[in-house]
């Protein structure tokens, strides 16, 4: 266990903490004690029908949906009862660098996206006791969870929407991910996972910082400058000042533990490989949200798993931050289309057949 | 000055060396006694008017070009007398490995496009005595070398096809250069260039190959399974079996030298910067030939440049390989796309006005 500054709620913003008790992993292994850091916007109705699940993205915490929720929004604290759960090896749940001796720094087990979500289930069945949820939404690794929502609990899940992300993830973005924990393996300060401190990895986070520069944006993100929505002056300034620092603060077998799951996301898994079998066993009405100018997660490849899935729509939004567009730099012009289609879905009406 | 078994003439097939004398850099310094490879195909005619003039690409040779030419081909050797150059630091000319103590390994001075094309010039002028070329043809770093012929010479350049390339480089493809270079520079073996054998940077050189099957290729060459064009039977064959020993087998600082170079091909330092003038300086028919399906290189991008060159086409190449298309691991698709476009253009009259 070593102390990191940047895992607080300081910095995160509030959160409370679910102890899940002994909590088994798919790949082996438990986690002791395995917690959940979540927050919460408004409050359960009487039917318990106005839940919204959203699992969190890579290297990303439940803060990130500060933007996305409010009472002018679709996603509004005053209508529904809205529960992020900031992802297992995220830094604020249970991760490398704040777990007991025995599972604690390279020695944290793997965890898979099916994890994540069955550990979900357990919160908020144990702590609501819901049976059904209005809508599960997340980007990127938060659109993994949200498919594996889906197809896991089929009966319980009545919308989905995965934002720039795919339920079975490609071997291109498999081999991306790679380029991102090689960048910080090979720091010799990461000393196989048992650093003393972050910092000793500054120059492979700083690495991954710098593939996360080509990938996570797109080639006219730059023709446009348009990192002067991120409040920089250059594309030096916004490599050195933004990104890199971005992720020099994190741990990094914090990221790694990520890094790993994320490569291996695919709801087929249930389904001994079939990708649609998996994705027919869906029953919620489900909105499929690529970014036009997303390079890793691209829109053909998430339309190709929206046409397996029954009662879905694809729903492009359009972000010349490629990926990064999730962080919301555009302001309105990217809050609104999010909030216009989560509007519309919302609105579907949940059929008694899907009910049943 | 290293020893090194893939740049010789056994890999590479023939070629000759033209010695340049001592070679003025634009950044200061000289290359002494330059030493340029170069393979020619076919013979000079009596007019001197059937010069074909094709530098390479990035860790490419003149032995990439065997392919493309032939007596079935648009770059016809009966025809056409073809030179294909390869650019300094690519291991065959004057390089890091191969350069007298005074400018060896991490001595090895910044070299640019500007001195490869200057280079070229002299080469065909001093040796053939040519006034006009019918035609300069490269892919990426070569196209970036055609388009600053069809600049800086521009009554001399009759025709030009830049493959999967642009004129100016692109903030965005600068960043992916860097995490390139920076995958080999942050391999301890590396020892800031002065390595006693390109083995002791075997990790780096496999980071670079590793960003390279991201980057290189496209999702749907995998999604599609397409390596199997390169004869491996997995993903983890093609980037094991043919990525990795590709570049392992080549001089890292080699791959620094031209990557400085692409990072900053840029045919407005001719023009102050004003890339509309520099590309207005063209007298040149241009077939402008991105490959659809570029990650680095997008067409779009090209398009752009395409559209401020007076007298010139968009010639779009289909590729499922993306900048890897220029392998032509595809076989009679790819070659037969390039061939029909470069028939086309070498069919094309050069009028009087452009011979002025």
């Amino acid at each position: 266990m070593i102390h990191n500054d940047y895992y607080t709620q300081e910095t995160h913003g509030p959160y409370e903490m679910y102890n899940l008790g002994d909590f088994q992993l798919e790949e082996g292994g438990i986690i002791p004690d395995c917690q959940l850091a979540y927050r919460t916007f408004g409050a359960l109705n009487e039917s318990k029908d106005n839940l919204i699940v959203i699992p969190t993205w890579f290297s990303g915490t439940s803060k990130d949906w500060e933007a996305y929720i409010g009472e002018d929004r679709a996603l509004n604290p005053k209508k529904y009862f809205i529960v992020v759960i900031n992802q297992i090896g995220n830094g604020l749940s249970s991760s490398p660098h704040n777990s007991p001796a025995s599972i604690s720094m390279n020695a944290f087990p793997h965890v898979r996206i099916s994890d994540d979500v069955r550990a979900q289930y357990q919160l908020i069945t144990e702590k609501y006791g819901v049976t059904e949820i209005a809508l599960v939404v997340g980007g990127s690794m938060g659109a993994q969870q949200t498919y594996e929502w889906a197809v896991r609990y089929p009966e319980m899940v009545k919308r989905a929407a995965p934002i720039a992300g795919t339920a079975k993830n490609t071997d291109h973005d498999f081999l991306f991910t790679q380029t991102l924990m090689d960048a910080i393996t090979s720091d010799p300060g990461f000393n196989e996972g048992n650093y003393t401190s972050h910092t000793d990895v500054a120059e492979g986070l700083k690495r991954h910082a710098d593939i996360w520069a080509v990938m996570g944006l797109c080639p006219d993100f730059y023709n446009e400058e348009k990192w002067r929505l991120f409040g920089v002056n250059s594309v030096t300034e916004f490599t050195e000042e933004f990104l890199q620092p971005l992720f020099q603060a994190m741990d990094p077998n914090a990221l790694l533990t990520m890094a790993w799951k994320w490569q291996r996301g695919d709801v087929s898994r249930m389904t001994n490989g079939n990708l649609k079998e998996a994705l027919g066993r869906i029953k919620a009405k489900v909105f499929v949200m690529p970014i036009d100018e997303d390079m890793f997660f691209p829109p053909k490849d998430c339309e190709k798993e929206q046409k397996m899935i029954s009662n879905s729509e694809l729903r492009m939004i359009r972000s010349i931050c490629g990926h990064f567009g999730l962080f919301g730099a555009e302001g309105a012009y990217y809050y609104d289309q999010i909030d216009a289609h989560l509007q519309d879905l919302l609105n579907e009406h949940v059929s008694e057949k899907q009910m049943e």
